[in-house]
C-alpha cells in the first residue's frame, strides 16, 4: 500500500535555481536550512532569541530588530508578538510600521492584536484586507474599533468594500462569518478539460487554494461537489456531472460554527458549500479554518467550566480581573447560602465540635463527584453523544455509579473517622451523608447539564455553579442533619 | 471578490441520469432528497426513529431494521448504534452480520466498537481493513482484541498485513499511528503534464482523495510540497519544481498527536509529509484527521481537569466507576488532610462556633479563583501561549489578579460577615483569610501547572488536586489560625 515515488533511471541534479512558490500557500516558509530538525521549530522563540528582539526594541535599532524577526514564518512572527511584554510589543510594531508583513494580523487575537494594530498606519490595514481571502479580512475588520474600522473601509475599492459589509452582517461565529467567497463553481455539464481550461485561465476571483470545485444549477445552487483529485485522474472528456459526488453536504450561512464544526468533524468534510435561505451557494467553507474552531470551541468549554468568561494569558489586567470577578461573586453568594446552611446547625456544633472538623468532607467530597459527571455531561451534549433517544438509561447509569463510588468511599472515610474520632455513630453518619451526597451529585451532574440544554443555556457556561452549589448544600445538610438526628 | 459561475447564455437542461459517485468520497451520502433542511440534517436519529429501531431489534426482524438503516450515511450509522442500549446494540450488529458496511467501524469508539466488532465475523473486520485507508484500517486494528487482531491479521495479503504491522509499530498517538501510507509524489523535473498522466493512470497504491503532492529527491526526501489547485492551474510544460513550494512543513513520524495538531492548528496546513529518521518519505496527514486528533486531545483535557481518566457516556458502569474512582479517593486524602489542619484549632471553633460557619467560604473560594487561574494556565501550556520567555510576567500578572479579586471580594464577604454576626473584628479576619487565600490561588493556579509541565508530568491531569489542597489547607489555616490569634 506504500507509495514509492515512479521508476527513475538515475538521480537527477538539483535544478540550480528553484522559484520560490507564489500567493500565500499552506506550507510554512522558514529560514531553516537542510539539517534542520523537524522536532524543534519552534526553536527560534526561546529564551535568548526574545531576549535579543527586546534588546534591540528598548534601543529603538529598528535595523537589529528587523535582522532578527527577518525569515520568520507568520505564525512565529505572531508568536512572538505574543510573548513580549506590552510595551516592547507595541514598540516592535511601531519600528516596523509600514515594512510589517499585513498577513501577520489574522493571526493575532485579542489585546495583542489590539496592540499591534494600533501602532501600524491604517494604510497598511486596508492592503492586509485587500490582500487576504475574505475570512481572513473579515476576521481582522471585525476585530478593529469602530473608527479605525471605518476609516480602512474607506480606503478599500467598492467591490471590496461590499463583500467585507456583507460578511459582517452576519451574526458573529456564524458560517457566513467564516466561510470564504473566493471558490469555483462550475455547471454540471462541463467536462473536466472544461473545467481545467476555466482554472488555468488568469482569473482574479478564483481562489489562492482550494480542494474541492462545487457543481451548481443554473440558480446557482450547489448540487454536487467533486474533490480536485478526481478531476485530476479523470480523462478532459469526462462530464462533471457523471464524477461528482451527488447530495454533497450543505452548510446554512446562519449556522453556528460550533454545529459546523461539528458537521466537518462528523462527516470528515474536507470542504462544505454555503447556501443562504433560498439555497443559492454563497462560499464555501474549508477545513484548516474548522480546526482553528474546534480548538476555540473546546477553549471556550473549558474555560466556561472553570468559570473563565475570556481567556489567554495576554489580556490586560483590568480583562483578566474582570472575566474572573463575575463568577467568583456568584460563588461567594452560593458559598454564604451553604453557610447559613451550617447556622441553622450551630447548637449541634457547639455539642460536637467534631462534625465542624469532618463537615467539609461531605460537601468537598460531593462537588468533586458533581463536577466529574457534568463534565462527562457537558461534553456529551456538545459532541451529541448525549441526546434525548438515551437520555434516561445515562442518568440511571450516572446515579448508580454515584452510588456505588458513594458506598466504596463512605466505607473508608467510615474507617477513617471511627479510628480518629473513636465513636462509631459518627462515623457512620459521615458514611451516610457520604453515600447520599455522592448519589446527588451524580443526578445533578446530569440533570444539570441536560435541562439547562434544554432550556437553550450554554450547559457549559452555568452548570457548575448549580451543581456545586447543589452538592454543597446537600452535603451539609445530610451530614449536619443526621447528625442531629441520631447522635444528639 | 464573489465568485460567480462561469458565463451561461441559457439555464441548461439537468441531465437525465448522474452517475453516483465512485470510492468513499469525503462528502456525504444522504438519503436526503431536494428540499431537505440542511439544518437539520440529524432528524433521522430522533426519539421515534430510534424507538422503531429498537422495536424491530427486539422482534428480531432483520428486514425491518435493515429496511430503516438503509441509506442513513455511516456517521449516523454509527450515532445510532451510541445511542442504543448495549443490550440491542449487539442485536442490531448480530442482525446486519456479513450485511454490515464495514466502513462503520473506524467511525466508532471504544465500547460501542467492542459492542458491535464481536458480533460481526472476522471476515468482514478483515474485508474493513482490506477496504479502509491504512490510517483507517489502523485505528480498527488496534482497537481489537489481541486474538481478534491476530484472526484478522492472518486473513489478510502480505502486502497489506506488512502495512498494518508497520503502523502498529510506531507509538500509539505518534504521527506513524495517524499518517496515510497511500501518497502522491513525484520528482521535482516532472512537469505538470507527466504529473497530470501519473495520476490519470490506473494507479492501486494512489490515495482516493489527496490535496496536495509532494516532491521527493532521488533518496525520496520531501524537498518541497505543491498544493493540487496548483498543479491545475499551471500549463502542462511547467516544471514542478518551478512551481512547488521549497522547505515543506515537515512531520516527524515519531511527534505526538498533540502536538502535530498543534502544528497544523499554527501553520494552517492541509495535508503534511511525514518523515523517518532519515529524513525519508514515510507517509502524509491531511487535515481532516487532525479535527479528530484537536477535538479528542481537547477532550482529553477537559476530562482530566474534571478527574475523569476515561470519558464518554456509552462506557460500561464498571469502566465508567473505576475512571472516577481513583480521583475521588485521591480527594478524599485531601480532604482529610484538610480536616486534620481544622482539627488543629477544635478549641478555637469550641469557643466561637461562628467560625465553623464561616470557615467553608474561605476554603471554596480560594478552591474557585485557583481553578480559574490553573484552567487558563493549562491550556496556556497546551496552546503554547505561555513558556519560558514570558512566565514571569505572566506569574506576577496572576499574583496582582488574585489580590485584587481577593481585595474586592473580601470587601463584600466581611460587609456581610459584619451584618451577620455584629462582629467586625470577626469580619474583619474573614476578609483577611479571604485576600491571603486568593492570592495564594493565584500563585499556586499558575505555579502548579508551570511546575508539572516542566517537570514533565501532563498539567491537565494533575494541576487540580495540588491546587485545591492548597487552597483548601491556606484557606482553613488562615482563617482560623488569624481566629485564633485575633479573637482570643
Amino acid at each position: 500500500m506504500t507509495d514509492r515515488p515512479p521508476e527513475r533511471r538515475a538521480p537527477w541534479p538539483e535544478p540550480p535555481d528553484l522559484l520560490p512558490d507564489e500567493g500565500g500557500g499552506t506550507l510554512l516558509k522558514t529560514r531553516s536550512d537542510d539539517d534542520r530538525d523537524p522536532s524543534s521549530q519552534d526553536a527560534h522563540l526561546q529564551v535568548d532569541f526574545v531576549q535579543q528582539v527586546v534588546e534591540a526594541v528598548r534601543r529603538e535599532d529598528a535595523a537589529e530588530a528587523a535582522d532578527l524577526v527577518d525569515g520568520l514564518a507568520l505564525p512565529d512572527l505572531a508568536d512572538l508578538f505574543e510573548v513580549l511584554p506590552p510595551s516592547d510589543r507595541r514598540q516592535l510594531a511601531a519600528l516596523a510600521g509600514d515594512n510589517l508583513d499585513p498577513a501577520v494580523l489574522p493571526e493575532l487575537d485579542g489585546q495583542v492584536f489590539t496592540d499591534v494594530v494600533r501602532q501600524v498606519p491604517a494604510t497598511l490595514v486596508a492592503e492586509a484586507v485587500r490582500q487576504l481571502d475574505s475570512d481572513d479580512a473579515i476576521a481582522v475588520i471585525e476585530e478593529l474599533d469602530e473608527d479605525v474600522q471605518n476609516q480602512v473601509l474607506r480606503r478599500l475599492a467598492a467591490a471590496d468594500r461590499v463583500v467585507i459589509e456583507e460578511g459582517l452582517a452576519y451574526p458573529e461565529e456564524s458560517a457566513g462569518r467564516i466561510m470564504q467567497r473566493d471558490l469555483v463553481a462550475v455547471p454540471q455539464f462541463w467536462t473536466v478539460g472544461q473545467t481545467i481550461d476555466y482554472l488555468r485561465a488568469e482569473n482574479p476571483s478564483l481562489p489562492d487554494d482550494f480542494y474541492e470545485i462545487i457543481v451548481t444549477d443554473p440558480f446557482h445552487r450547489p448540487v454536487g461537489a467533486i474533490a480536485l483529485s478526481r478531476v485530476m485522474r479523470n480523462e478532459r472528456r469526462v462530464k462533471i456531472g457523471d464524477i461528482m459526488t451527488r447530495d454533497p453536504h450543505l452548510i446554512d450561512v446562519m449556522a453556528d460554527q460550533e454545529d459546523v464544526a461539528y458537521q466537518f468533524n462528523k462527516y470528515h468534510l474536507i470542504s462544505a458549500a454555503v447556501i443562504d435561505q433560498s439555497r443559492r451557494l454563497v462560499g464555501v467553507i474549508t477545513v484548516d479554518d474548522i480546526v482553528h474552531v474546534v480548538e476555540q470551541e473546546a477553549q471556550e468549554d473549558i474555560l466556561a467550566l472553570a468559570g473563565v468568561s475570556e481567556g489567554g494569558v495576554n489580556e490586560s489586567i483590568v480583562t483578566m480581573t474582570r472575566s474572573r470577578f463575575t463568577w467568583l461573586l456568584v460563588n461567594l453568594g452560593t458559598a454564604v447560602l451553604a453557610s447559613a446552611v451550617i447556622g441553622r446547625f450551630e447548637a449541634t456544633i457547639q455539642q460536637l465540635v467534631a462534625l465542624a472538623v469532618l463537615m467539609p468532607i461531605v460537601a468537598s467530597m460531593g462537588g468533586n463527584a458533581g463536577t466529574q459527571t457534568m463534565t462527562v455531561a457537558v461534553r456529551a451534549l456538545a459532541t451529541k453523544e448525549l441526546s434525548a433517544a438515551n437520555a434516561l438509561r445515562i442518568v440511571n447509569k450516572e446515579l448508580l455509579v454515584g452510588l456505588i463510588n458513594g458506598a466504596l468511599l463512605a466505607g473508608v472515610i467510615g474507617g477513617v473517622a471511627w479510628a480518629w474520632f473513636g465513636d462509631p455513630l459518627l462515623a457512620g453518619v459521615l458514611a451516610a451523608a457520604m453515600v447520599i451526597n455522592l448519589a446527588v451529585a451524580g443526578l445533578s451532574g446530569i440533570l444539570v447539564p441536560m435541562t439547562l440544554s434544554r432550556l437553550g443555556i450554554d450547559p457549559a457556561v452555568s452548570s457548575t455553579v448549580f451543581v456545586t452549589t447543589i452538592t454543597d448544600v446537600i452535603g451539609f445538610l445530610a451530614f449536619l442533619g443526621l447528625a442531629a438526628l441520631v447522635l444528639l
